[in-house]
């Protein structure tokens, strides 16, 4: 089986991926274009792609192609590309050690924000001693938007703590409901034109005065002007934003410095190559031996 | 049943306190010893005492006190006063309530060590987007120090995330081989005689590079200079110090601004009146009853 890599999976291009893709499937055969094109392998006998933010352009010229599979979680990127070829399924990466990375990141902010951790670091900057009011987990409302495999992941770590979780997913109950009865919102939406912009002016309004935001899905989810908006009126009191509309995020952006904003650079889940080759595999051998493919994305819905 | 009350339980005096006490314990008399005079109620009709922080001589000339309930998890205090009345049980507060607060904090602590959120945070303020490796809690080994009830309660929280936890009490294996298998250390020990300074270069040589501390318990368990050492040497990475020799920590200490100190103002597990007051209750109505009394102190090992 001839599969195609395109894209950067990470800072070292393919390395460490293709020792663990390698792996997971002796019996593949693995190329980069570049390779493919040096190899003078036919480009009719590439059956399957493997995707890492491929360029535009990428996957053009394979008409054999029967499977488009993801490393990362998101594919708004991936879709947003006109000559990604229609009709071929693509797969997302869902890869439980993903999800529980980003349950990890996602407990962290929680618990940061429900006990204060982040103001008490900021106090220790300024080099001031000073207790705040602790609360208990049952009394702290935590909403997770978004109900795929990192959403329930992210619920299952905080309701065994005593946090009171609210899952919410589009098509269910009203958004401004939710956010109404809720001090916490954890965001891991898919980026869809139903998504984006969601978490606006209108969205931080419906949160409770104090409430705080934490950001582990898309950029594009924030209305960046509205969050700071928010958070300089006193309404909102924390923002823990993983990704951005830009990223990196640009030097002369105000989250940098925003006392209330705490950035990560794309942090909350990197794919892991151990893992994610493993997930990759098995659908690369579900294609070989004609049996159904796992995680599809539905073009139509976006994810 | 009559009983004083000694020490500030609060920045609000007793005030809190004191509603949830009575709730908790309606038939009760509460007096501070000021009160006690003022009522002219006989020094010998007050048979226990609720404690928090009590100066040293609160409980001279109490004559048939039968039990001191302290409002702290923490006795050392308590027994380093000469005028402690001999003979008295003397018992600690423990609380599941505490134990959680205590438990969340460790979490947070752990989370943040193993996924390198300092690290981020530092960056956030340099402005700087730098990625670094992420590794699976699986690969991560934490030692936590003390096996009383908030050590268990830190374990059971960490080894669902798929920590590799180790416990450790005084008299168990040897601190020296259980220091070097772990990379994060958590300290919920007593401090006694034996447990004072256990912290030193000592230890934290016998650490393994990069490894962090976090001391949940009391500062003289740590020998700060050790510790700046080891932290300057490049040995340790990090250490969150909730605790300190001299609380409020002196704003001259290297501790408020050293890069790899996280600095909490004595904030991990406050006693919650709420759920302390039952605990209280239940402990005066054993008195009252001649049950048992709980979470009795032996004062010959000091916890």
């Amino acid at each position: 089986m001839k599969v195609v890599l395109a894209g950067d999976a990470d800072a070292t291009g393919w390395g460490r991926w293709r020792a663990e893709l390698a792996a997971a499937m002796p019996e593949a055969e693995w190329f980069t274009r570049d390779e493919l094109a040096a190899a003078r392998v036919p480009a009719a006998e590439v059956v399957a792609a493997v995707v890492a933010s491929p360029p535009p352009g990428s996957l053009v010229g394979l008409p054999n192609l029967r499977l488009i599979q993801s490393l990362w979680a998101g594919v708004d990127r991936l879709l947003a590309d006109p000559t990604l070829p229609e009709g071929v399924p693509l797969a997302r990466m869902v890869d439980p050690a993903m999800s529980a990375a980003m349950a990890e990141t996602a407990l962290w902010a929680v618990l940061a924000l429900h006990r204060g951790f982040f103001a008490y670091q900021r106090r220790q900057r300024e080099g001031r001693w000073q207790l705040h009011a602790q609360r208990r987990a049952d009394e702290v409302r935590v909403l997770v938007l978004g109900q795929g495999a990192m959403g329930h992941a992210v619920m299952q770590r905080l309701a065994p703590l005593g946090y009171r979780v609210q899952g919410w997913r589009r098509d269910g109950t009203a958004l401004a409901a939710a956010l109404a009865a809720n001090e916490i919102v954890v965001n891991l939406l898919p980026l869809t034109p139903a998504t984006r912009g969601l978490l606006d002016a209108r969205a931080f309004a419906a949160l409770p005065p104090g409430a705080a935001v934490v950001n582990l899905a898309r950029g594009a989810h924030v209305v960046d002007a509205d969050l700071l908006a928010a958070l300089d009126a006193g309404h909102l009191r924390h923002a823990v934003l993983d990704v951005f509309h830009q990223e990196p995020l640009p030097a002369a952006h105000p989250f940098w410095h925003h006392p209330q904003v705490t950035v990560l650079p794309h942090a909350a889940a990197s794919t892991d190559p151990r893992s994610a080759s493993a997930v990759v595999a098995a659908n690369l051998r579900a294609l070989r031996d004609g049996r159904p493919l796992a995680h599809l994305v539905d073009r139509g819905r976006a994810y």
